[in-house]
């Protein structure tokens, strides 16, 4: 995974420091002594803390004693009911892999960590429903569909180490959505263990694709960022592998012309349709002085769209990106195109897309979003940051998954400016964000990073209900305390 | 829609009388004084009540006196707020198409129709999402999408008078989950009005298609039944309408290779497969006794699969399909098989799997399932079933969406035998199906048919769970009393 180096004083401004609550426990030799005594002494971590208590960027350092890594949903539950008798404060971890310190302790909260929750794994390949231990790698989980020729219906550029549970647990996104839909689309049935007084172990929902015999609770799980329950075990629908993949850009002069070629896309490539990435000069521009890489369309268009589709069969497919690859041209909306005729031209344009990231950190100061946007607003927003940040900042920069309105505008700076670009862009950016139907957190979640924006926009009785829901299932309000419910 | 003449002795057994609890105050002169001021005379029906009290199959009779119908959000709450103040029970009602009488009242509670709403509609064609009031007609609105070739995401036998509200609230099936997924893959935002002290409007959600801001609670709505709130509006997500729509009919042998031509349909058709539905040779049998329709199969083969494709390219789906029936055929799988050629030729293959049901009350008293299934267990609860009824069945005849793992199981029996018949079935067939890791409702819901069923296979913990949610929307319990929750 690319380390971005980021900007200390964006998390800074966003993170607002929380006081310890008084109200948790503090650990003692008894608690040890009893988890112990449930995992085995192997699996209570007391020293060497550092990987469980901060995130792959550093922006989070927690200050957790104590890390649990049980096995089973029997060992979760024995560890809550006593975490809730205690009244002792928990953080659910899965791989760390996020990018908001969603599963970072704030203080001295334990670490439950079902790392080593990776056991059962089993697969039908006729009805493609995978049920899984919520320790499962993605990676591993896709290796291991590859025999039966199905595979995860998403996709994270953190496959390597990012867990199944953590995805569930913060509805991941990801460059299949726009194909498969979100996980809502694909999760079947849960396992989820409460930290309440008898650390019930729930079975909800079921294996099957259709099941309208309760409340489809489980699905309140997806997103919540572990602050619920904790999840232990997973029941989904994969789907097949696709046999043929193609990809191509296209140049555009404006956004407008973007958004008629997603119209276009949708209807001529319709079902084969996987991936409509945007991304604008200065991305092209970003990677150029930074990586040295060029932009594989000559024209250095105002607007480059990379599109991707996967489908059955490799002579239809191409046939049909053609076609909708004429079809642009001869309506002069797009002023360039290019059908990559290989594996390695498909990497070339990919390339591009994949190490914006790392180009930016080279660039300077990285101040990073992940919003949401009607597609009216969608470059907009750039466009009103361009204007108002002037020259203070180095780069306006903005790339993203348009065909799911999910824009990443970043903006670069040198040091000495950065201050004064933070104080220039916040809070206006999610101000601007929710004034016009947008959403401050498409696909990283709330966590620590955008705790201080969460209520944005949000009336205070939805805020009443988050909070009942979650004693629903916490009573004693213990896990992942100091985030966003 | 076709009406079943469904057999009272099934409904006698399964839904047992519940006594009117005595909590709920008893409508007076004053409350309807109050409906008035808020919706308008003309909007609180007291005469000619039967068609908001019993269902369209004459199954169900509640005795509800005063049916409201609020044309905004503000009039449901308000309406809400007085009922939580005086505790007086309501029963949301959509379309009323139901078959389980979730809709119905059960006593004398107030009737709360969202038909009048109808008025906002909105639809962006280029992200595809629709933001529109419950009380739209499913078919109204996939007519209105088709000017910009979109349609719903889910279609339904009853789509000429079910509303939208009721879809969601019921999390509707059809014949189209196979390909676009259920609602939860589709369901962006909710706007539900909640039976507590304020009548509270929540919007839940969104208009985006990502947003990782909160608890994603709208999804509870999906499959609560109007238990919980009432829902006002919804934002989802529709789908291109395809250009090129096939149908094929093959025949097996063995249900077991029916299994093998469904995963081969799945890699074949892949992205293009969007109905893979079966009917065994009873169910031509009863199409052919009562109404004289042939099987367009020749070999009147044991098993009959009809295969629909969606596509965006005619030339392209047709070469698929063939592709397909010549790799079932010469692997041996299929023994017969036909692509239909014309749309003539695709009507003669799906009437004879929509007329199922009406050939079916034409054939004897009838009792009726809608079980989801794993699929190794799919067809074998037909043949325990044959087995135990033995000949006090008229008939055992089973059909489906296979690709979803639903199994419509009917059997037929005389009028003289239908007691004795009854007492063979239940519970036997829902114990069976739970044992079996299967859902006693797969998409026709709970509601009063199944209500006494509604726990098999839950535990304890799962029910108060489901009660202490609906606490959290319902506080005194008045929405849709005597029914799952």
């Amino acid at each position: 995974m690319l380390k971005a180096c980021r900007s200390g004083i964006q998390r800074r401004g966003a993170a607002k420091i929380i006081a310890r609550d008084p109200d948790y426990a503090r650990l003692n030799g008894q608690d040890l002594q009893f988890f112990e005594g449930i995992v085995g002494k192997d699996r209570v971590l007391t020293e060497n803390l550092e990987t469980y208590n901060s995130d792959w960027s550093k922006w989070y350092t927690g200050a957790s004693q104590c890390v649990l890594q049980p096995s089973t949903s029997e060992e979760v539950s024995a560890i809550l009911r006593h975490c809730h008798d205690r009244r002792i404060a928990v953080v659910p971890q899965a791989g760390n892999t996020g990018l908001v310190g969603a599963s970072i302790p704030v203080h001295d909260e334990v670490v439950l960590s079902v790392r080593k929750m990776d056991k059962h794994f089993e697969f039908d390949d006729h009805t493609g429903v995978l049920s899984c231990d919520a320790g499962h790698i993605l990676e591993e989980l896709e290796n291991k569909l590859a025999k039966w020729n199905y595979m995860m219906p998403f996709d994270l550029g953190a496959k390597g180490s990012c867990l199944i549970g953590g995805n569930l647990a913060t509805c991941a996104g990801g460059i299949r959505l726009l194909r498969y839909g979100s996980l809502h689309a694909h999760v079947l049935g849960l396992t989820v263990v409460c930290p309440d007084s008898k650390g019930s172990i729930l079975e909800l929902g079921s294996g099957l694709r259709k099941d309208n015999t309760s409340l489809h609770s489980h699905h309140l799980f997806l997103g919540s960022e572990g602050q619920l329950g904790v999840i232990t075990g997973v029941k989904m629908t994969c789907v097949t592998r696709p046999l043929s993949v193609q990809s191509a850009m296209i140049g555009a002069n404006t956004f407008d012309d973007c958004r008629k070629i997603l119209r276009i896309a949708k209807q001529k490539l319709g079902e084969i349709l996987s991936s409509f990435e945007m991304m604008d000069r200065e991305t092209m521009g970003v990677l150029k002085d930074n990586l040295e890489f060029e932009n594989v369309l000559r024209s250095d268009p105002p607007f480059n769209l990379l599109i991707e589709t996967s489908g059955s069969n490799e002579a239809h497919d191409r046939e049909k990106v053609d076609s909708f690859l004429e079809h642009c041209l001869s309506q002069g909306l797009a002023m360039d195109g290019v059908q990559a005729q290989s594996h390695e031209e498909a990497r070339l344009m990919w390339r591009l897309r994949e190490s914006a990231t790392i180009a930016l950190t080279m660039d300077g100061q990285v101040f990073k979003h992940d919003v949401s946007l009607p597609l009216d607003h969608f470059y907009r927003l750039t466009e009103e940051v361009q204007k108002r940040v002037g020259n203070v900042a180095k780069r306006v920069v903005t790339y993203g998954h348009m065909g799911d309105g999910n824009s990443h505008l970043n903006l670069t700076s040198t040091k000495e400016k950065a201050e004064e670009l933070y104080q220039v862009l916040y809070p206006f950016v999610y101000e601007w964000v929710v004034k016009h139907g947008g959403s401050i957190s498409a696909e990283h979640g709330i966590g620590q990073l955008k705790r201080p924006y969460a209520n944005f926009g949000k009336p205070p009785r939805e805020r009443e209900l988050v909070k009942a829901l979650k004693a629903v299932f916490d009573p004693r309000s213990i896990l992942n305390p100091y985030k966003f419910i």
